[in-house]
């Protein structure tokens, strides 16, 4: 007996940060994702594998434990805490094929545990829907991490462009035919997200005169990004990316390597280009509808980059 | 028969593009300066030497006329204006000594100005004031440029640190009383002056309910700076020189080379840096209480960068 699933990771295109006060956001889901295959084993343990990531590891879940045999188990305890909500603890053997970038803010965790779930939920015949597996991974994120915002997983779960009001008060999939590739420029991580979101409290507390107007004018900038993608003018956000980058800048969390790259991805004919994700190390996002073969070359040679593509499909069971 | 006079260029450390809006701006009178001799000769004609940039010229003050021999003519056009306003016309040698970059922000056209006014008045005993002086230089920048603010012909007559209050309704000295050197990048000017601003004026243009909110704040974070300025916490600056660059990187002015100075600068143990001046090329600049040769080797291994320190001394006579 087995089962499988996929789902797949996101790019933030506005709202980085300004989220965290309220602010709101727009992602899009990309076609780099996470696949778990969960099979019946003779062994009495469940086997974790994620082959590109050289990690192997048991799971003990009814004790609630991971035993490391190789690797980092940071993605591991998403797995842990996504069977406990839908596995009935029985030997399996997981699977993990993961083509996306881990802590580069491209949502690894939230694709990884809405694919868990959905592979484990049909391997016992649970038969969640869609809605009810993005709910149960949110509850995972918000056990590994404390705090979640709902958007990676809604983003995973149901693919294509989603736009978060302020507040986190709705979530709203947007419509969104287009056909502009996305460059990915990343640099190794150096400060963990929740570091750069406290650094940016705290210049907010020292400076509320100068931060607050900032934060507000965020929230219109990514208000007016959505303007442009209901009205199908993709070719204005490559501006708004530009000053959202500036903003970002603002707030501390941008460095040599991303500015770097931000600006080569400009001048080698982006629309527009911008940290994505928290920043401080990282990753930058670059829209391109045109130059999108030299752009990647040229973020290749400053330090790693990939092409991705708007995913319209979110969670897939694959047969 | 012969008069000497010498006055310094300024480096903008808050408010510039905003200024345009009329927000406030500070800026430091620096120790590199222009020196302007000028002396009685036997031909029948202003002759104009500037050494260092290799410009030799005829000024032909009665007909309004300049008749380059060699270089570059543009900043000859502040000394015949300014011989219009108190030279007598009589034949004069004008040897210039400019150590201040031009064309990278740094006032040079408002030193030359000065300074040669302060010459020829002297030369003319006249015995203008500076008041006059002032008054005087701003005239002539104005005549040559069509607009200019007062900032940089106040600076360059009285030295130290400016405040130009919002709307320009007023320019202050302040008391400065510290021993911080600054550090110049400087990458070769691409976009003039007049160009950048038009830029920002566009980008103001499209998205209004965006830049006004932040120009709005970068005012209120060049008054937050004349706070710090007044109760002499000069290290409070560092960390808004760095907002202030992000600011002036969501108006579209920043470039990827200025934007690497910046950052090295900041990596290499600057206190805070950011672009002074247009921007689009240009001139960046790094507060340095610590690190000031260290700082200035690395951007000297980028581009081209001098050390500055505020210049307290404006205008001055030399016997």
């Amino acid at each position: 007996m087995e089962a499988k699933a996929s789902a797949p990771g996101k790019v933030i295109l506005f709202g980085e940060h300004a989220v965290v006060y309220g602010k709101p956001a727009i992602a899009v889901a990309v076609d780099k994702r996470a696949v778990i295959k969960i099979s019946e084993n003779k062994e009495d343990t469940i086997k974790v594998y994620i082959k590109n990531l050289n990690i192997s590891a048991t799971i003990d879940q009814l004790n609630n434990h991971i035993i490391i045999d190789n690797g980092n188990p940071g993605i591991l305890k998403y797995v842990l805490e996504s069977l406990k909500r839908v596995h009935d603890a029985s030997p399996v053997t997981i699977e993990i094929d993961l083509d996306i970038p881990i802590g580069a803010g491209f949502g690894s965790s939230a694709a990884v545990t809405v694919a868990t779930l959905a592979a484990a939920s049909k391997y016992n015949h649970k038969n969640l829907t869609k809605k009810e597996i993005a709910q149960k991974a949110h509850e995972v994120e918000l056990s590994v991490q404390n705090s979640a915002s709902p958007l990676d997983t809604t983003i995973s779960t149901f693919g294509g462009a989603v736009y978060l009001a302020a507040n986190a008060e709705e979530i709203k999939k947007l419509e969104l035919n287009w056909t502009y590739p996305l460059v990915i420029g990343f640099t190794p991580r150096k400060e963990d997200t929740g570091k750069l979101v406290e650094k940016v409290r705290l210049r907010k507390e020292a400076y509320p005169d100068i931060i607050n107007p900032l934060l507000d004018a965020m929230g219109i900038l990514t208000e007016t990004a959505l303007k442009f993608i209901i009205e199908k003018k993709y070719s204005y956000l490559g501006e708004l990316m530009n000053i959202n980058h500036g903003f970002l800048d603002c707030l501390g969390v941008n460095t040599k390597e991303l500015s770097n790259m931000v600006y080569t991805a400009r001048k080698t004919g982006a629309l527009g280009a911008k940290i994505t994700g928290a920043g401080g190390g990282g990753s930058i996002v670059a829209l391109c509808p045109e130059n999108n073969l030299k752009i990647l070359s040229a973020l290749k040679n400053i330090e790693d980059a990939i092409e991705v593509n708007i995913s319209h499909e979110g969670l897939e069971f694959i047969d």
